[in-house]
């Protein structure tokens, strides 16, 4: 069900908008949190932007470790996408917990960094953060490159989407806003028009 | 059905990922192309990113004017939305044609930087090019703040998307591939979890 995704098609699994979870792992302990703002830059090498705010427990994370993974969450994940985004894992009340531990996330160990993954996701990328401080402070943006991926083969297989309805609760989240997200539900064909 | 949208509420058409047209002028002649690659990067002021390739007409042109519009396309124009990402503004046949006159694109003019603006499409963002030569030239990434924003009201009014299905044409797209395009056609609402 889980398989790798050639590094020249990663892009792909982000062509389309879809809100991620950004996972780090920094001195032992995990974060996660939802990210709306991200897209891809280049194909070859796969490269990726993404907003982490600075206020983000995340952020520090990243500071420390230059390294971050996304992951896809689909329908089935909304409520987990909503919470792990309305929470600090700064706020955590025990120490010894984290996100995963507090909402019961189950994760798995990427291959390339060994970033915590969330199970249940569809798509995963382990990601080098690519030093540009300026657009970190300036626009909280952060570009990286992915160094592994991997994707759930009943929706994304030989570099493509297949969001043709059998799997309904494994299409993709899209932020609206306020826990409202939009659902990648349908698919359309576009056609060169005569000109 | 077009009105004005908040500039604090303006990052927020673009905040689940859809595909937009982006449209220039320079020296009186228009452009326009698909990019499915942009993202906010704050709300207030409302700045987004948006990745234009160097071998694009629309980059020569952004190069020249430092401005550009981003469009939100609906279903009902992924016809026209894959067929303008399909050619070059560079390659028309006739001099004195643009791609808004060889497919029968209507536009209006944008009331903040007199920009072409895409009848039928949805959401429609002014913006002003703010300079960042080395993200230009590292990752095709242009850094731009929102100056004028509207809306179709059907869809998007008082700062809030509604994609509740009344008018399913005017849903947003989102580049898979190949002309292949995910619907925003349906909507979740997440609920944070107990932990």
């Amino acid at each position: 069900m889980r398989a790798p995704v050639q590094l020249a098609h990663a892009s792909r699994l982000l062509n389309h908008g879809p809100t991620v979870l950004v996972s780090t792992i920094a001195g032992g302990r995990r974060n996660l949190m939802a990210a709306a703002w991200s897209m891809p830059v280049e194909f070859t090498p796969p490269r990726i932007a993404v907003v982490v705010d600075k206020n983000t427990y995340t952020r520090e994370q990243v500071a420390k470790t230059g390294m971050l993974a996304l992951n896809l969450p689909c329908r089935a994940l909304a409520d987990l996408t909503y919470t792990v985004g309305s929470v600090s894992g700064r706020d955590d009340p025990m120490p010894a917990e984290d996100k995963f531990d507090r909402y019961g996330i189950a994760s798995f160990t990427g291959p390339a960094l060994g970033l915590p993954l969330v199970e249940g996701c569809i798509g995963w990328l382990e990601c080098r953060v690519i030093a540009e401080p300026h657009t970190e402070q300036a626009y909280d943006t952060f570009f990286v490159e992915v160094v592994s991926a991997s994707s759930d083969t009943r929706v994304f297989a030989n570099g493509r989407w297949m969001m043709d309805g059998r799997h309904p609760e494994l299409h993709t989240l899209h932020h609206l806003g306020a826990g409202l997200f939009a659902v990648a539900a349908e698919t359309v064909q576009g056609r060169v028009m005569a000109g």
